[in-house]
């Protein structure tokens, strides 16, 4: 499966198409519609206001209510736009945000609106695409989830096992500990109030993978290939596999995960700080990850920055509407990201 | 630029073919020879005894010392290689090593002996390649360079200019500050001592990149090519760009940064948070990152895991000679992983 | 630049998206439209009588009239679907078509009105695909054209210049040589009295396409990039560069084409046996090719086959709207597979 | 599976890193022999009369007389490379080889002796790697073979089935009819004692492929991934499958395969117009396919040509050893080709 993702944040519409979907299945499309209301803003104080209906109209590789085989095509139309919001500031180059990089890239041609194509919004088709591959992997009894694992230095509890992740899913904050969860939202509002914003961290599991998928080589080793997916999520910008960073802290005696062989004959590790990965393939306990992702660049506080156009410096002051924080609205998107991951360690 | 690295620890030879090499550079080999040198084990108690002479034996694409725009191919032999260490322990799986899920993927097949073709070892044709890419960068002004950040918990000094990690290079322990790199180093003989390992991180500079290279989506952003390349390291678990993990305990106004004219008239930031990518773009700031690698998992410890063959609980003992941290000898390896990404960012 | 199609015959819309367009470039639509009409079914008794306007809805990828260099997704709606022509039929396995191998593929599950995925209506978007990828080569000084060399037999005139092709892409039915054009359309008529259709071929030229690009190993060579394009267009199954299939009647003294210095100082040769490639590197004169076209496989006459429900023989009598012969309307389709893959060749 | 090839005429080496070969298999090495014999020159006036071992010395991915999964290497030597015939013409360019082009696309840098990269030496180990592969997919029932199918206009008897192409390979001139085999012998024999060359065809089979393999979409259809294998063969031209060329002779009602269930209950063609190939998927007969090669370039006769050091007008009289036809030398070069691309088609 190979996805390819278009559209502009105040274009037509934004959309993805899906190569390699296998025939046959019967998309439930509630279950990614309940994905999609996951990630969607306009819904608490802690999103921008902006309010999208995110219906997919998918325009092929369905019949029959059956995927065919061939590519599948899901747009979803842009409807509450407001490109006027940007006009006074397109030569600001917005600090921490792609404009700069754009306009150099793009010779100035990019639209800039609401960030184009850089824009958060783009992850809509890509929870499209990880819901059709969630499906896909439940076929195969292999299941993904995830949680906020920690937003402005609040922790939630430590990931035990997929049943915790389950009811964590249907949360409108998808913490472990509700009260964690409630230390971090205060932590989105005191930003939010101070013109500001907050970056975090998701934890995400993928849980009954066989053993033996992936290879320690170039291209096809399991973080590789995990890796190449988060990154290309909006914001992301590292990406740990079991103890993570943790590692530099630790001797070999902690971090190697003692073998036994479980009742079912399985083998089995008495601890996972290898996230269910060893040289690059994956050892049969749950593929644990974390990425971290960095505060939402847009904020209403005067910035200091550059004028494109007129290439000097400008200070920006920037109006709209914005998220002061993306992480809990992108927990369904890592998910998404790791579900087409698995997809192609799987070999589908 | 495409590299394919072939070998196994205990097998005649190991080496890389490298496609794509621009025609007509001067190679210098002994540019080369100097990072295999600072990759190579045997000159002292923090590394492991075995000795290697590591020299490349190049079999295409150089003619009358220049490089033809062919694949080119080099070689280096085992010359070194006791297998007998190995058939002792050859159905125990090494916790935290692969031994176990290459048993799984490769049917058994694989080669066992030293961590056959996931040895850390085959880091020695990765350093070649890279020797390679450095110098196909440096004709466009982009060099690269690393330190180690920590080690076991202590930290080296934060990374300021290509200045510093040039002098770093040349040390034996590369380290910004020599202080904390006895520190780091006692740490290492602390964990010998006690047949343990240690685990740490490596800081890389990728400097003079252009901004406008890479692009947002799947497969073309900027730290989603350094990620593919950094995984495919042994030992790697964490890939982190800029402020990194350090992104979660921030906000916007701290994380976003400020942009300004330079003298020179380029754009340029007041900080790097952003690693110098922001929407999977180089922005022309230093491109910086860490990775986070595991304790080696090789002890002489006793450790719980199976037998392979039985497929029974078993207790192991290893004997041979082993490092009691890579991260010394990893920091070319990091930087040769980094440069082979920069070519191709660079879309050489 | 990257293309992926999608859509089916009688689904709701088919469609393309483009990644890695130039940004910037004032996309032309007319000229676009103009080879959609040249692609278009209904003009005559030579094609289908289904008639679809072949809209493009561009969803994204375009701002202020220029691309912005993110994917570009075209759209178009399918208007003139008849599904009930086909599930009377829809069991029996049209030969020569992709029905038996698309049931055992696709597990039964293939859209199967109209050909579903594998009709010659998803060219149009391929058509789109390469009208953006010509006006990207345009810019660049290259230029691509076709005409028919053969149908059923009656062949065209020899390929001289881009100024004939020019001329020719303008009529009805692109021929060099009218007369032969004549004999040409009297053959696929006299085919369509018989319930019958007709194969033929098509001579593509790429011209300005420097000298030295391409490379003789796998996947790099000119030939292997162009061929991977040309086999993706429905109906093709023979591509053969220069003098082609006549080599094997040649000897080295004949095949080889003598160099010379021209006065503008650039190296041409004496003849084009080689079709602008030697060693799969472009040589600076025109790139040319044929591809073959096999006839069309919905003929009305009677064939045996079998059914794929009942697993067992069957007589198949086709009804419905078929081509006699899809060769004249493929002249667009080829050269759009031709610009797409020049763009690759030039690192596009 | 994935191979990489290296090396140059006269360099030290020449050689293959063959990536995921399936693991455990007994590689009969003997059998890879065989066909590099099969390949080799030296052996009769057809052929020139250098002389090579070719003995492959395997460096990595055997471990106990099998494959271990890891990447495979195998290097042969370069022994009877004589430079010294080539200097005198290094800065002319030979007609119809790729001398000219090298020139251009490395600039000036490649080497040029015997053709350095672009030599026919080089199908050695495209021998050796699609040997590996006819083992691979012997083990699942699927077998390759290959005929000389014309030389200078002399055409062999057409190809029935598996048998006669097994009785073929064992023939020092692989032919089905030994009386046209003399023929076309007698025609390269010809063109030798005039200085000249022939150029011919070669149509290959690869037997007991399971319907259902392939799709439609570009990068994805069988005749796109063979062709990609087929022109990566030096001196490659046309590539056509099943009637091929032939299709644009032919009426639909001639060029449709009838369909039918055979007594096994499969479903059968009673023709194989299409070469086993329907809309880019395996239809479950042979695929059958037919590549053009082109004369011979190197020849002794006096030529026109350029000099690329002077760039200016030059006439060329070559000396040194070459090859009057490559045809039958390429025939086990054709077969591996065609076993490596049914290993990408079946996903091994």
């Amino acid at each position: 499966m190979k996805y390819s993702i278009f559209g502009e944040s105040h274009g037509p519409a934004i959309g993805v198409v899906l190569e390699g979907v296998p025939a046959g299945l019967e998309l439930d499309l509630d279950a990614v519609r309940l994905d999609l209301s996951r990630r969607a803003p306009g819904k608490s104080a802690l999103s921008t206001a902006r309010k999208e209906a995110d219906e997919p109209r998918i325009l092929s590789g369905m019949f029959e209510g059956r995927t065919t085989g061939a590519p599948l095509c899901a747009v979803m139309e842009n409807t509450d736009a407001r490109s006027g919001d940007y006009s006074r500031t397109r030569d600001l180059a917005r600090p921490g945000h792609a404009d700069y990089t754009a306009h150099v890239r793009y010779g100035g041609f990019n639209d800039y609106r609401g960030g184009g194509h850089f824009s958060g919004r783009l992850t809509a088709p890509l929870v499209f695409a990880g819901g059709v591959a969630k499906q896909v992997l439940a076929q195969r009894g292999v299941t993904v989830g995830a949680h906020i694992s920690a937003v402005y230095g609040v922790s939630d509890d430590a990931l035990e096992d997929w049943e915790s992740l389950c009811a964590c899913a249907a949360k409108d904050f998808p913490v472990l500990n509700d009260e964690k969860g409630a230390e971090m939202q205060a932590a989105i509002l005191d930003a939010k109030n101070d013109q500001d914003s907050v970056g975090g961290s998701i934890e995400c599991g993928v849980f009954g993978l066989p053993p033996g998928l992936g290879a320690p080589d170039f291209g096809q080793n399991a973080e590789g290939i995990f890796s190449q997916y988060l990154f290309a999520v909006p914001a992301v910008k590292a990406v740990a596999f079991g103890a993570g960073v943790a590692f530099a802290l630790m001797r070999g005696s902690e971090a190697n995960d003692p073998l036994y062989v479980d009742g079912d004959g399985s083998v089995k590790g008495e601890q996972n700080c290898a996230g269910g990965i060893n040289g690059g393939i994956t050892n049969g306990m749950p593929l644990v990850f974390e990425v971290t992702m960095r505060p939402t660049p847009s904020i209403a506080r005067q910035q200091f920055t550059v004028d494109m156009a007129k290439h000097e410096n400008a200070v920006l002051e920037l109006t709209g509407r914005h998220d002061p924080c993306v992480v809990h609205r992108a927990v369904p998107v890592i998910e998404a990201a790791a579900a087409l991951a698995a997809c192609e360690l799987m070999g589908i």
